[in-house]
């Protein structure tokens, strides 16, 4: 294999269509994508799915390589002691092969909490980081404008300094990878005075309003979250993933409702087939199966979690995400920057 | 005037078109309802905002009675002080009237937080609630079939015994005004398990499973919140005014986004006024406007929090939901059930 491609560690026995979804979209992103594909687990299992797929020659052909794990972590235990009760988990082998530099990067639709733990305690911290924040982007009101929401998952409870800490690698990760040459930060909150919100928000607005190396506008209100006045929006990773999964389900309600609404205006006309276009462009802007998965900003290494339920396509969008943040070289970036520039300091003092 | 029309109180200062918007509110759910209005505030500002819309005559004719208050509690203020400072203000007149008996509901787009806080001062908490919560209805993907959402901003912190008390609080107002013979209460959270979320989801998952006079179901993700398997999700304020303002923004982001779509897939058929009218469908479901505010649960009078943001639509629908709580005894129904069910002793024990 080549060395020059990016290669991805895919965690195939993590996530609800584990293996045979994961395998299926490792194969589609291998496809698409020319990346080096590193599947992570049960070697019998990863077989089977290949061979179910008609896929099992690509091993042999050297184009995809097997790397063998026992057991995984499952969704109902507790992250931290059960990476230690299975050193040889898929989540634990996989992030082994990024900290051998062996993979670039880390896909898993598996246990987020477990997958960010492995990461931690394989791959350690960023400088001046103490909490990783999962970030995702979401499509805004505005054509062309997206919106980095972090943390949507990592953390459920969050001292005013995590949050801080997230606000300064979103305004590195918004200038050097999404190119917004001045990020506007806003902090996820019920009002716009500074006075409002719970104590760990009251707190984290003055923190961010006395860093001056943070552009930070003010407070943000769920209103605003897709109005594209902000580039960035910190939060803590309870309320983060209450919203991200609310707006992902949002597309679909909508295109239902959205239906029965047309079939009362336009009668028959819901079977136009330019209609039936529309409402699939619609869903694919605001679908999340097109946006693969979040990243893991804050840890030395990439590292894209992606949803429990991710099929195929997902997994395959995740790979793209994983192959992005490599050729971008989001990692070196935001590191060099982070050294670099007084926020750490800042962050750190 | 007759007495058994209900009789709402308006707290004509509050909110960030008072009192213009909140006039002309009160002008058209009179006019649609047949309530009787109160508009508290100060008289020469309404009379100037009754007298611009043509309807001063409307006091003078008995039709409507403006009750003199001194000032208004501001956005940037701390709720409790301020209203211990301004005995007279708006907010606080308006309960009163309420507390008199001479009034049967107040509707106010002012602070929420004081609002919350005059009701509790001037009308106190039902038996058994420690603290009440404003609850709000959003549509979900099954026709016909709401969800409850409480708290969605009176208390941005809540301890587990509080989230127990809101499903309490749902549980009965669902069955006896929302009409759900069976209702399937909620926790909000990250995660199915009831393991996952913070320190406060985990305690309340467990005082919810305990209680046998809670039908609870168990964890509500973000993506199920608009699914219709939930007629009630519990949530703290914080992320229940997140979530909320989050949804009520999701109907005008998803009109544009859609016309945006509409135009690429079908050309000049944008202007069909079909289509347009089924647009104008959707939005209305989805519209914030239409709800016209949250019911505030667990004070013993029928208070609507409107949005800051309300204009004359959104406060005559507020109107509407009050004459709706009045109507349907909702106040009474939850008091007497809560008095004789056991939840009561469950709660407070």
């Amino acid at each position: 294999m080549g060395s020059t491609r990016a290669r991805i560690a895919i965690d195939a026995m993590g996530g609800d269509h584990a293996p045979a979804e994961i395998v299926a979209g490792a194969l589609k992103a291998q496809a698409e994508l020319g990346v080096e594909i590193l599947l992570v687990g049960d070697p019998q299992q990863i077989e089977d799915s290949l061979r179910e797929q008609d896929a099992l020659g690509r091993v042999c052909a050297g184009q995809l390589e097997i790397v063998a794990s026992e057991g995984t972590v499952e969704m109902h235990e507790e992250p931290l002691s059960a990476l230690k009760r299975k050193p040889k988990a898929s989540i634990n082998v996989a992030m082994n092969l990024v900290k051998q530099q062996q993979a670039d990067a880390v896909v898993s639709a598996g246990h987020s909490g477990a997958a960010m733990a492995a990461a931690l305690l394989r791959l350690g911290r960023l400088p001046g980081i103490d909490r990783p924040a999962i970030g995702a982007v979401l499509p805004t009101m505005v054509a062309g404008r997206a919106v980095l929401i972090l943390d949507v998952g990592a953390n459920v409870d969050c001292r005013p300094k995590f949050l801080e800490q997230f606000a300064a690698m979103g305004t590195i990760y918004s200038q050097y990878v999404l190119g917004v040459a001045e990020p506007r930060i806003g902090l996820l909150n019920i009002g716009e005075e500074p006075s409002k919100g719970n104590d760990a928000a009251v707190r984290t607005h003055q923190l961010l309003v006395d860093n001056p190396h943070i552009p930070f506008v003010g407070n943000a209100e769920g209103r605003d979250v897709l109005s594209g006045k902000f580039d960035v929006i910190v939060c803590d990773g309870f309320v983060g993933n209450v919203l991200l999964k609310f707006a992902e389900a949002v597309g679909e309600v909508v295109v239902q409702v959205l239906k029965e609404e047309l079939v009362k205006g336009l009668q028959h006309q819901i079977n136009d087939p330019l209609l039936q276009k529309s409402l699939q462009g619609f869903k694919q802007r605001v679908d999340h199966v097109e946006h693969g998965g979040g990243l893991l900003l804050g840890v030395a290494g990439v590292c894209i979690i992606s949803h429990g339920s991710s099929q195929a396509a997902s997994i395959a969008n995740a790979v793209r995400l994983a192959k992005g943040a490599i050729d971008n070289q989001v990692l070196e970036r935001i590191q060099s920057e982070y050294r670099q520039s007084p926020v750490e300091q800042e962050v750190r003092n």
